[in-house]
């Protein structure tokens, strides 16, 4: 059993916003993917991303609201959203600083998993 | 963008608690991990579990004690517990309900992800 929590984390700001990569601390097991811990500050947003990476990000506190191309979604604890590669998205804090944990991988090494 | 939420998941009651797995929804890119979410009641305690998967519990919400062994980690919403393969544990909640995002995956599909 081994824990990673976002307040014993390292912030560095990248994209507005605080960002704790988990490369930065040896995992007991190999992940299928790389982490990072997100926090936006209250009623702060994030610059605009988009990558090559699938991304899933489960929103652990707060309220954001994510904008994907002027579609917009609230997430709140208990929702996770799924963005695809090359969406250019922009996450937004309400009143409260925003949590989130994000996972991510390149489309190619989700598929070897599915086929492995 | 695709969003998934715990409010909108059908739970099943497995190990003692209620269980929302993914599967049952397609997402619009391969995932390289299996995923769901679990709900345990106020008070309540999830039977013991163990399996080969290599296990990562995104706790979003409430206070969750997680036992391993003997060992004992309180995870609140900004922690994550990774489960080593045929580690036995049980999760158990404080006063309000405790909610996670379990995504699980078999260490060799994690190895060919990292190869790929």
């Amino acid at each position: 059993m081994q824990t990673f929590t976002l307040d014993e984390s390292q912030l560095s700001q990248e994209y507005g916003i605080g960002i704790g990569r988990w490369e930065h601390r040896p995992t007991k097991q190999p992940l299928p993917f790389d982490a990072m811990w997100c926090r936006v500050p209250a009623h702060g947003k994030s610059a605009p991303d988009e990558h090559p990476e699938v991304e899933l990000a489960v929103v652990v506190g707060g309220t954001a609201v994510f904008t994907v191309e002027g579609e917009e979604v609230t997430a709140r604890p208990g929702t996770a959203v799924l963005l695809s590669p090359g969406e250019r998205h922009v996450i937004t804090a309400a009143e409260e600083p925003v949590c989130i944990l994000s996972v991510y991988w390149l489309p190619s090494a989700a598929d070897s998993g599915e086929a492995g």
